[in-house]
């Protein structure tokens, strides 16, 4: 296969753990015989100090014509302190959503073994636990129509939803529910919200289009205590922007294995893949940042392109490493620690 | 002290609870010297069932003259599957929540050291946990206009806050937080909604009148993650409605004593008790429900009355009870259950 790969490494650590997924996906292509095109745009605070913006169109011109986008991360802590400053990383990448139509964002949450006892769960709990969350990523409140009245003194933020974006939301939650153990639960707040009226109406008049599959409906306040008391009770769960925000962090921390966690957010043409940590800049240049959560994002972007195999060499790769140690210090347990480029090296070299 | 309590039982489990409170809370009067007149009225779905709606106005009359509610639980199992029904329970509590104008709900979450082994969470996390929420609970999108559009097909939600709902919640919060650690933590998601960046500057303008009160600013998904991962960092927090509902709920769950959480809604003129669990409809009737969160919820509203002994003495009858394991089945870890109503007794006696 050809691929063209736009590379968004972004701020701090970004560029770090970006520099290692591009080195394990090339050892990929070069196992299974495919070529990968790296087309490198800027984003988040780097774009904007070069020149002026998050998401330049110049990038968004690569994104577009590429097959996928691999991505970093972005923040950066000159932009931390003032949340209505007019141009901000965040800002970047809610237009990056939008502009590409990325409308469902895939959050799994595993465990794995070796790693259970660092969570803050106890083992009982979360062992077995593995769970997708799919957060719809370009409507409700975050896109919605926002302002001032009253010389600045009530604020408005309007949440809309269409049936159209519930349904094909849900399609991808009934889809991926079928290769799974086939169930689903809705997370709303219909005992509140009319939008989560339309959202429940919605998924359920799919039921009938997928009989095998179990669905359940939860409130949202349910939800967020049912995953820290057995977050291993769920499997797909789909659910709005908002509610998916703070969900699938909560859920992110549940299984102890966070500098893991890989995501994708699925559009039409074109899909993103990117650890779910943040630009952690801190640790920027130390070479000390876990790059494991990018290379597995870059799994979920060969799987998403049907290369099954792929995938699964990299997952591997990735285990391997946790049982013989070779770990950053996040993982390192008071044991050994490597860098970020000799566990990147060790990964690529492992295919 | 004369004292007019509204008593509002409720459904399932509530009036169980509720006749505990009431026993513990007559032992107090007795002790202390002050005269209570309990005033009962229908809410819930037992009020949908004699008058046809949750929150009947002669109910409102009882609330308005009283000079505090104690409220049981609401929520029956008939009403459960069809959340676009327009007549059901919680539509009750909110319209109860806006005609006392019950603005600011407060919802300590705390450990019990012998009951630190219930928790999902591993005994180091939690230890020393001592938390309160106050969560805003008459504004934002529970009560903003909502409705549907093209046909049925697009629903909208609006949310709005207005710079004096802020402030009056946030002074709350800069209040109790001088009367403990003198932190206070913001939750908001600034970087996304109008309505929480009017919420950050509100505050941020406020700390001059607190200069010792140190604020912080974290994002509602930041503090889903942390609240499961070092629960006992948090100290003060202030929120608006639906990141409250949320967060409260998930912060319910950590302690590993649900059964035990008690709350309070202040208002203006009247304020409000309950236990934060809800109507258990499987257990109604049973003898089996622990009624300890609504007795501590009525240790609340002694405090509120500024009874500190009072509320101290219903505490440490509490304490005592755990202590001497005079408990119900969900606390007593395969020892001897005792009923609801002797444990409330139990409690009564031991003031
Ligand atoms: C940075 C912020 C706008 C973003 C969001 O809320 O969507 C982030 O929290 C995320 O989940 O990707
Ligand atoms: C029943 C529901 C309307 C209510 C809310 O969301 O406020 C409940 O979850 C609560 O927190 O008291």
């Amino acid at each position: 296969m050809k691929l063209n790969i736009a590379l968004l490494a972004g701020d701090g650590i970004g560029p770090e753990v970006i520099d290692q997924a591009v080195k394990v996906s090339d050892a990929i292509a070069q196992k299974f015989g495919h070529e990968i095109t790296w087309k490198p745009a800027l984003t988040g605070a780097a774009a904007i100090d070069a020149v002026g913006e998050p998401y330049p169109d110049s990038t968004h011109e690569v994104c577009k014509n590429a097959d996928a986008v691999l991505f970093g991360a972005i923040g950066h802590p000159k932009y931390d302190n003032d949340p209505s400053a007019p141009v901000r990383p965040e800002q970047g990448l809610l237009k990056m959503r939008k502009a590409l139509g990325l409308f469902a964002n895939v959050r799994p949450t595993f465990t794995f073994p070796s790693l259970l006892d660092k969570s803050p769960l106890k083992r009982e709990r979360i062992e077995g636990t593995d769970l997708v969350f799919l957060r719809e990523l370009t409507g409700g409140i975050y896109f919605g129509e926002k302002g001032r009245r009253d010389n600045g003194d009530t604020a408005f933020d309007n949440c809309v939803y269409t049936r159209a974006e519930v349904q094909r939301l849900a399609k991808k939650g009934f889809e991926l529910a079928m290769t799974r153990s086939k169930k689903l639960c809705c997370v709303d707040k219909a005992n509140v919200l009319e939008t989560s009226r339309l959202w429940r109406e919605t998924v359920q008049a799919m039921e009938k289009d997928y009989p095998e599959v179990e669905v359940s409906y939860e409130f949202v306040d349910a939800v967020a205590m049912r995953l820290v008391q057995w977050p291993n009770s769920y499997d797909v769960l789909i659910t709005e922007n908002l509610f998916g925000d703070i969900l699938t962090d909560e859920a992110s921390v549940i299984s102890g294995s966070m500098g893991l966690m890989p995501s994708a957010s699925l559009g039409a043409e074109v899909s993103l893949f990117e650890p779910i940590h943040g630009s952690y800049p801190q640790a920027t240049g130390l070479n000390i940042a876990n790059p494991m959560a990018t290379v597995l994002s870059a799994a979920m972007m060969f799987e998403n392109f049907g290369l099954a195999e792929e995938g699964k060499a990299i997952r591997e790769s990735v285990n391997k490493a946790l049982e013989a140690g070779i770990v950053t210090e996040d993982l390192a347990n008071g044991g050994k620690a490597y860098g970020t480029k000799e566990v990147g090296d060790w990964l690529a070299a492992n295919i």
